[in-house]
Parts: structure tokens; sequence; C-alpha cells
């Protein structure tokens, strides 16, 4: 069998197949929101601020790599909202990664604008995923956004 | 003392910031291939097939976050070298966050092309930066990168 070529080497890369799918600053900003619990694209469209063609883009790309999945909850006119698949809540150590370091390298006098919190515990999720009261490791599913000591008092909304 | 109200609300965020940082996706491809050894403009330059004023801009901005350090290694003509600061090698739980989402949601039919191992020990990283061999915590100097079943012979110029 003859083998192919790989037309882009560079693509043999495991990160840069990943920036490929989510690496547009808008695309990790429209998962963040999903997780914050937005679902619905005039709440996208005005928090981030982003042009609706752009954003129309981002959604569909988002849906057609599994990231996204739409749900109806409005028939007439038809009204879609955006859920994360499996594949989608698996971004969360991308996310809580981002936001350790942005924590740690660009901080707010206050402190973070967000923590990570063991749902339940309230213990916080620390850079390793796991949860500095218990110990126990922590997953999407089992971990809540709170606001934290540099929240605005519009917190989620500003945050988002 | 009067407060300066926040032009952008969506920056009372450790993501958004992140982002604005190094959100770019030439830019984490740069920090990819310094934490993979490479250091010089020319090597960036065949390797990402960026164009040169591109790849100086995001060199700059770097070295203005302090992700970067230029480091001089030629006199005449004077040439510098980029080495990871250690807010930049705090980078590192970011990259193996997209690399392992990457591995596990769009892999190559060979498998992993790389793996990030415990040095010394040889057991491979997890997604919670934990040796599967040891049980110790990882971090990036007591990490290294190493071809993996899915690599190509060329590796890691090919990952790169």
């Amino acid at each position: 069998l003859a083998v192919l070529p790989r037309t882009y080497e560079t693509q043999v890369c495991s990160i840069a197949r990943t920036l490929e799918v989510m690496g547009d600053r808008w695309t990790m900003l429209i998962i963040r929101n999903v997780f914050l619990g937005m679902r619905r694209f005039d709440d996208f469209q005005s928090n981030l601020g982003i042009a609706r063609n752009v954003l129309s883009d981002r959604l569909a790309r988002l849906v057609d790599e599994g990231i996204l999945e739409r749900h109806p909850y409005q028939e007439r006119p038809e009204r879609f909202e955006y859920r994360l698949t499996d594949k989608g809540i698996d971004l969360w150590p991308v996310l809580v990664s981002l936001m350790k370091w942005g924590d740690r390298h660009l901080p707010e006098e206050a402190g973070p604008p967000t923590l990570i919190v063991h749902r339940g515990c309230g213990g916080e999720v620390d850079e390793r995923f796991v949860c500095s009261e218990c110990g126990e490791p922590v997953e999407a599913r089992s971990s809540e956004a709170r606001p934290g000591p540099g929240a605005l008092r519009s917190w989620p909304s500003a945050v988002l």
C-alpha cells in the first residue's frame, strides 16, 4: 500500500490539532461562557460584543466539531440553545489551566475574579484539579464556578 | 479616591487575560516549540512557515510579557536566542492539557505523536500531571517529551 504523503507535517501534533479546532480566542471565550451556564446566541452576542456573523460561524464550527450540541427551546420561531457535549466538557482542564495561569501571572489586586470549587465540599480546585480541602480529584461535573475575591458585584455576567 | 470605570468588563476574567497574552495560535505554537528545545528565529520561521514580520511581532510580545527572554549567542552579527522564563514555564499545564485533549479527541490512528514522560522514571504523565508509573506529581522541569507511537521518523522536527 502506498502511504500518502502528509501535506502538513506540522499537523502531526495534538497541540496544533487542538488549536485548529478551538485555538481562536472567540471560540475559547464562547466555550468558557457555556461552562458558566450561558447557552443562547443573543446572550453570547451581547456578552462578548462579537459580530453576529462571526459568532454564527464559531458556533457552527463548534457544533460541526462535536464540542457543542444544539437543542431546540422554542418552536415559533424555532430557537436553539447550545450545550457542551462530553467532548466539549473534556476541555475543562484547558480552561482551568488558562485561568490558573492568569490568576498567578496577571493578577487582579483584589485576587482571582473566579474560583473553581469542589461541588458540595466547597474546597478550591488546585492546579492539578485536586480539591484543596478534601484532597479528592475533581473534574468538570464535580466542580462549580464561584465569585472570587476579585469578582465584580455583577459576577458572573461581568466575568463572562 | 475615584474608582476608574472598567472599560472592558470582559477582562475581569483570568481566562480572557491569559488569552490576550497568548491566545493567538502562532503564539501558542512558538511556546510549544521552545518547550521542545527550539530557540532561534530562523528555526521557528522555517518550522512554522510563518511570515518573518509576524514571527518578529509575536516574539517581541512574548518578551514584553515576560514569557520569553532573549539571550545573545553570537556577537558579529549580534544574534539572540529565546528561552522560557519561569512565567513561561508555568504555561506547561496549558500545553499538556491542549495536547491530551487532542490525543483523546482528534487521534492519529497510530497513537499519540508525542508523549510527556517523567524524567528519569520514564512513566507517562497523565491528564492531572501525575506520573502513571510512580504516582509522583510531575511538572515542566521534571518532564520530557518523547516520540509517541504516532510519531513520524523525523520527530521532533515533524512534531514541531
